[in-house]
């Protein structure tokens, strides 16, 4: 039990150092060795755990998308009803935002080796989390009535979009900006064209 | 007069040798002796034309832009009003897609190195000029009556969220999918909580 333990902590002592020198030096720059270095772990430890960089890095996309959900899952909880819950998602999920900022430097690295054949295929797992994430969402709307009942794949497609278009724009840009509520406002102009309404907008 | 037009095609020829090899084996890996040899082009014609491999991306990703502009303003020209422009943008855009699939490698790289200060500077300037073209088209929107008087800052960073998410979903994606047909879909349902409407939906 105690060396299960000790085998964890060992896993999650490489994966916050290698999170840490991927985000300051980039993916190819860091070096298993500056790895080891880093968590304090030997060479065969870090192969005891991951048999390569490469699968490392799946596995620290892994972490953060569970990260992810888990805080997407919250704001789900807490929500009245579903629009209430793609707006919040957007405003409370500050942490989101700022875990993605955190993140987004391996983000990138991840998404611009989407041409190797392994990596576009969890990028594309991972899409298809978050459209699950989505869809069940959208179809708990309809289902309560609080949202027409759209395409759901259309809709799901759309948020999705709306929420990577955000976070895209807010990496790159030089500005300072809310972006959580730049991110909430672009939400609710879209839900104002998913949304059931008695009366004329 | 015939040796301006030489100079021109040989920068021509320069860029379009860069990118080819930036989409092929990447920015790090094409070096510039290797965009000279594909270009037929000595070192001295290169430097006489580009300070260096950076300036010359940053010129192709001017290139880039210039004809995606050009191409949207076509679309713009022959739609009937704005709401119809906006749609005809992704699915008469089937060209702009290809456009943006070719040279996504090489965007991917860009927003990639995103953490330098002037490649950040570039492609903040680049979104600005899509924000200024999507505020003048919502804006003209909204004058002709298509559009209800929304918060123009709020419309533009939503279609253009909509826009980049869509682009991004593309690039990512293993499935084969119709990509100006979902982000069309995803516009329109933007769209519907953007548009005039004098009765309930």
């Amino acid at each position: 039990m105690a060396q299960q333990q000790r085998s964890e902590e060992t896993q999650a002592q490489i994966l916050q150092a290698a999170g840490q020198l991927f985000a300051r030096e980039g993916y190819d720059s860091a070096s298993v060795a500056d790895i080891c270095r880093l968590a304090g772990v030997s060479k065969g430890a870090f192969y005891h755990h991951f048999q390569s960089k490469h699968a490392l890095f799946l596995e620290l996309m892994e972490e953060w998308m569970a990260e992810q959900e888990q805080a997407l899952g919250e704001i789900r909880k807490q929500a009245a009803n579903v629009p209430e819950a793609l707006l919040a998602m957007s405003i409370v999920a500050r942490e989101v935002f700022d875990l993605a900022s955190r993140n987004i430097p391996i983000f990138l690295q991840f998404i611009n080796r989407a041409g190797e054949d392994s990596v576009r295929r969890a990028l594309d797992r991972y899409l298809r989390r978050y459209r699950n994430f989505f869809a069940a969402l959208i179809e708990a709307g309809i289902a309560e009535g609080s949202l027409r009942s759209v395409d759901l794949q259309q809709a799901v497609y759309a948020a999705l979009s709306m929420s990577l278009g955000a976070l895209l724009q807010a990496v790159v840009a030089v500005e300072e900006r809310d972006w959580a509520q730049v991110s909430q406002d672009a939400m609710r102009l879209l839900l104002q064209g998913l949304e059931a309404r008695a009366s004329s907008g």
